[in-house]
């Protein structure tokens, strides 16, 4: 079997590139050693082929269902699969060791989960979830909270959801209608439908930690009056809490996930004589909700980034393999129909689809973990530098959700085309890797939303000091390019006048003082913006191989050759774009919906 | 219910821009009349909505499969639905009145499958390859196979397939394996195996028709041995030809279409002391076959454009039906959040999702009627102008079916994405339409199979004439949008600059002399040249929409619209794909598989 996400590309990353194995002289890691990083990692590679890959297929073909007594009921595999991931630790992975964690910087536990997302995207989200709603809660909630919710989170015994989304409210969250209304005991009574929660209900846990936005009395309209609450399926007393499963949701992949709608406060569960409503208990301050599941949305946003790349690694490994096995025809410039056919690795349009999936996966990698070490940094780096690493982090935050959810999808896309018609079947798992990977344009903010967020917010915040920390970043690596010479210093200048338009066409965009028009085109913006941070972090792996020890190996020359695929083919797409963004197109603005 | 195919833009496209009417004056055609044609038209709108599109979701939910006796099981609506279809003589639609066909202009014929197509691809597809295989052997069989064969699948009583595939042999038609030997009584025995043939096997007809391609002796290596035969499923004297299903294929979409493997003459219904082998007459001569099959190919190719582009249309109108009705957010300057949520079509990002779709779609769908109409000039036009016509369209038959299936998938994507979760669940069709859309650019000639024709064949053809007719017939248009002023002058200015480049990039490639170099990057010339045929296409709809009794009117503003966005969004991205090429890059050609 393929293993589907290169642990020599993660190595790399990690070590020749990120060096994180200098985070152990920080207090917080200082227990830590290469050999504990390996020692994770070893373990995930095993645990991610040995558990999670062999139901991958079976868990989307059997999909979950209710059963009669109202359970969800799902391939017995995939609770085997979690149990042995929460029995290992690893849902502690970052968490402190007062918590039972292994306070393992973010750059390595992002990288130990990666394992799991490329062998089985699915069931891992299960597991992706309770971390992130952990960590929330660990930030926000009381030592009780934490007792009660965290501790058996990270033991595995409990799940956790996000409850965010409604029927009539997604991307506008100041149109939720769930309410909380205050109760003698201190404690909150949530009525309201939600919909789209993934993990929602299934019996792999005791208990399930809901995190719901609802709105409660006096905070105003919109987004203001939000507040966060815990919401458990199960009452610490051990009687049911009024949370009903209403529907599953059927879709095209990710069906190892459920994905359910639930009602709050129903009266489905509910206790006689009790008051109505859902027990909930307020986390933080009332009205602060949405600020504080922004903490959840942000690491879930760079973890839906690694779900996309994982997904785009099973790809590419899985159409690489078949490319060197599979024959079919002739060099074009071979006439002879009695030659042997060749394998069809060896046609240009062949390697075109591999470098292509290749350059677009490793890049979003490169991304993310770069990412992941910009938060170990704003976590555990020199105090000063600090506020500057959060707001790198906040602009490469929409990039490093929706730019791996594009391209690794299209990654998919020609992983299946490499296929032929093989691929298009279920045999292969690409078509299923497509399937799956097509949820991540669409959950935790649709493609056009972080655009909105690039353009509308994130670049000019501080008066533009968002794009600056950005193009200052970027600016660095640029000058190590010149520098390098040769090919790097080649890339260096197309990123450095790639880099100048980026400023330019900001300043355009927003010279009229006009947001509606500023922003009509941001997801071009957000698209561009995403491939000149791509072909940044590919200058940047050019650099590590040239400082490898033996630089001219294959592992390093596939690096340059998909650097050199994404210089040539994939960055001048950005000039297109640019002029779209400078020439302040009203097409989409001035179009009629009657014309439609 | 939503109309997938848009009858008013049919209408549009087939009388106030190709003015089919104007063939009634041919021979051919001179019993028909605007009415007739619009009876047609009728009826298949009014079928397809009635009797295909009702079983669109429950046929891809019900896989066909085998049953205890042997045979393939599908849902019953499916054949219900196609006994309709040919009871009503539209398998006939084009034939010869003495074949009991109707003698349709191919354009309407095309217009009218196109309905069935965008409520059902997956049922229609039996029809579609039926009355290909019936052309084919309308043209290249004798009387008495013309007799046998086909009007009984113009009568809907057997149906037809083309066996080309085999397991090792997709792309490369020249190592097929299968063998035929003369029989004593004049007749062959095939064998060998055939893969993804679709309609392959099922209960629906009294008989299957199968084309297939073999190797006879004496026909040397290569494409040259091929020849072709009829291979029923059913032989003439009733009992069973040695024709074995093996297997059905599990796909990820267009499931209602069976896709079989086929064993030919492997012993499973050989009669006893019979020589081996399926029995199979020939068609046409010896070592032909393949030039016979590349007509029906031809046909089916530009069938696979009308497929993916009513899918296309399908999506497209789904979504906007949706985006009329589903509210969310308010506009970006509005920052009141008590003010009332707009309908999702109000926003710039939403609308452009809206334009693209039309775009690609309707520019797709132009494309594909205009190729139908250049088979109809080609057939009953001037005979002067044929030897043009006919080059003409084979230049365009490469790009009419690889772009209709990029673009029209990249529709149903975005069809989806307007959507938002909804779009990922089985609840709409957006989803279904992109998983059965996806298999167009797989099959009839992979995409990069299209490049190397239109680059390698197609465009250097009778030295450059093939690129030659092209040019003259897009820069006929462009003169008459320069005359037309406006809008129109802008967008013919813009396209004569892109087809002056595509006329020194195909000099630039070839110039070295090297096919191999020349060839590199082949699918980005067929995806630069493709861009420019759509947006003459668009071109021409806006000279047919100014042309207008009341130009004003929405519908028009709607054509104006989508080619504004074509022009300003799309067209430009070829001047990256030309820089690429006129580099002559060679980053696939000289990346060492080893690196990957």
């Amino acid at each position: 079997m393929t293993e589907h996400l290169n642990r020599r590309d993660i190595d790399f990353m990690l070590h020749e590139w990120l060096d994180v194995t200098s985070l152990t002289s920080r207090p917080r890691f200082a227990e830590h050693s290469r050999d504990t990083f390996d020692a994770v990692l070893d373990l995930s590679e095993d645990m991610a082929t040995r558990l999670f890959a062999p139901h991958y297929k079976s868990a989307d073909q059997t999909e979950p269902y209710i059963g009669d007594d109202g359970e969800v009921v799902l391939l017995p595999e995939i609770g085997r699969a979690l149990s042995a991931f929460g029995e290992a630790g690893l849902l502690a992975g970052t968490f402190d060791e007062g918590l039972g964690g292994m306070q393992l910087p973010n750059t390595v536990a992002r990288a130990s989960m990666a394992f799991f997302q490329a062998e089985n995207a699915p069931t891992t989200s299960y597991a992706f979830l309770t971390v992130g709603n952990a960590n929330l809660l660990t930030t926000y909630g009381t030592p009780e909270q934490i007792d009660t919710w965290v501790r058996p989170m990270l033991e595995g015994r409990y799940f956790g959801t996000m409850c965010l989304s409604e029927p009539q409210a997604g991307s506008s969250l100041a149109d939720i209608t769930t309410k909380a209304v205050p109760a003698d005991d201190g404690t909150y009574r949530v009525t309201g439908t939600k919909m789209w929660i993934s993990g929602g209900d299934h019996e792999l846990t005791e208990n399930i930690v809901h995190l719901v936005l609802a709105k409660a009395p006096g905070g105003g309209p919109g987004v203001k009056g939000i507040s966060l609450f815990v919401v458990p399926k199960v009452l610490p007393d051990g009687t049911r809490n009024d949370v009903a499963l209403v529907g599953l949701n059927h879709k095209m992949g990710n069906r190892g996930t459920t994905n359910t709608l639930l009602n709050f406060g129903d009266g489905t569960y509910a206790a006689e004589g009790a008051p109505a409503g859902a027990v909930g208990y307020l986390v933080g301050e009332e009205h602060q909700g949405l600020k504080y599941m922004f903490n959840m949305m942000n690491e879930a946003r760079i973890g839906v980034g690694f779900l996309a790349t994982a997904l785009g690694h099973a790809g590419y490994r899985t159409s690489l393999e078949y490319a060197k096995v599979r024959t079919q025809g002739r060099p074009v410039d071979d006439k002879n129909p009695e030659s042997a056919p060749i394998p069809i690795i060896e046609h240009p349009d062949v390697t075109r689809m591999l470098l292509a999936q290749k350059s677009y996966v490793e890049g979003a990698l490169a991304l993310l973990l770069y990412c992941s070490s910009l938060l170990d940094e704003e976590t555990t780096g020199p105090p000063e530098a600090r506020d500057r690493t959060h707001l790198l982090l906040e602009v490469l935050t929409p990039i490093a959700k929706s730019w791996p959810s594009q391209w690794c999808l299209e990654a998919n896309s020609l992983a299946i085309q490499v296929h032929g018609g093989y691929g298009y079947t279920t045999e292969f798992d690409v078509e299923q890797n497509y399937r799956d990977n097509r949820l991540n344009p669409i959950h935790e903010g649709a493609h056009g939303i972080h655009g909105l967020d690039l353009l509308g917010r994130k670049v000019i915040m501080h008066d533009g000091e968002g794009l600056g920390v950005l193009v200052e970043a970027i600016g660095e690596t640029i000058t190590k390019g010149r520098e390098a010479g040769d090919e790097a210093a080649e890339h260096a200048e197309a990123l450095a006048e790639a880099v100048g338009r980026l400023g330019q066409v900001t300043a355009a965009v927003w010279a009229p003082g006009d947001p509606k028009l500023a922003l009509a085109n941001a997801t071009a913006y957000l698209e561009a913006a995403g491939h000149i941070v791509v072909a940044w972090m590919w200058l940047e792996q050019v650099l590590a191989a040239d400082a490898a020890a033996s630089p001219e190996a294959d592992f390093y020359q596939g690096k340059r050759a998909a650097a050199r695929y994404f210089y040539s083919y994939e960055l001048p797409k950005t000039a297109v774009q640019f002029d779209l963004l400078e020439s302040l197109d009203r097409t989409t603005m001035d179009t009629d919906p009657n014309w439609l």
